[in-house]
């Protein structure tokens, strides 16, 4: 299964054979991917060299349990604002139609959102969304692949020595994502729309 | 219908026989309320002032139809940010446990309460949740008032000389419920918790 998806895979380096490729001083070649939740905000900031992207920083806002709703939404704002001061990305990637459980799961995901977003749109950063199942088809060239997979993947394409924890794979692959569509279509992505 | 509810919402005035009234130098004198939606979110600062409080400032942050969502979220944390610094409150009252149509409106009211609290929290706010039911019934006695009423309670207890926009009057009132709660039960309030 690993092995057909990362076979797969591969075809995401191939580029579009209709665009010319982005110079080397295109705009965006420092992209944050964002995977927000209340207690576990995955993040991923890679920039866009040749011959393969490099992955600059990674990791999970966490919240424990035991704090309230308010200040998980304080420190998710605080640390993603620092992310953006210290590594300048120009975009950021969330995923775009996703599901929810139940209303209340969806209220809470959004507050995530909200806190991330804001403090982010605020630094200046230009956000886009990507449908989960567009993520997975850039990495892993199949729409529904597994978590595992997908970290794998991005494991992969970055060279990374030890394979990202999941939020920080999901981020990373977001980034991955907006950067090949940089690539294909730059000049056509469309803001961040109501989901 | 308006007379029954403001009749029985002079009942909000009787202090709770139990506990002792607040001292005139006690914390939480000045309380934000807030209304967040995406295009329209109100809100309302009061001071609590004897014998009754009066409205520090009120009004709705409107975000046009055609801004990106990104964008909207970062005008309601810029400007909730603005108005906590102007007038300094050091407790924030939000609708709990209240009813959205289907997970893409809950999703997206979650994303402006989120750009809000983030903000609000980050600022040092105290953030509390009160049921809608439960502001009804302090402002006008009533828990399924409908929001003219509320308007109109909302206008006599602050005495203002013009009816407040729906947004205002709702974030004003969970001001005035907040500071009601503070009143009654200081010390016990809970902080706010997942939704």
């Amino acid at each position: 299964m690993t092995a057909r998806v990362q076979g797969a895979g591969l075809r995401h380096a191939a580029p579009h054979p209709a665009l010319p490729p982005l110079p080397a001083t295109a705009a965006h070649r420092i992209i944050l991917g964002l995977d927000p939740s209340l207690r576990g905000t995955g993040y991923g900031v890679i920039a866009t060299r040749t011959p393969q992207p490099v992955a600059l920083t990674h990791g999970t806002i966490v919240c424990p349990r035991d704090w309230p709703h308010s200040r998980c939404l304080a420190h998710i704002a605080k640390t993603v604002r620092e992310v953006a001061m210290t590594f300048q990305p120009t975009v950021c990637a969330v995923e775009g139609l996703f599901f929810a459980q139940n209303l209340k799961t969806a209220l809470v995901m959004g507050e995530a959102r909200g806190a991330a977003l804001a403090a982010l749109a605020e630094a200046g950063l230009e956000i886009y969304e990507i449908a989960p199942r567009k993520v997975k088809q850039a990495i892993v060239g199949y729409g529904a692949a597994q978590k595992l997979a997908v970290a794998k993947m991005v494991q992969r394409l970055l060279g990374l020595a030890v394979l990202p924890s999941a939020d920080a794979a999901d981020a990373l692959a977001l980034a991955l994502a907006q950067a090949q569509n940089l690539e294909r279509r730059r000049g056509h992505l469309k803001p961040l729309q109501p989901v």
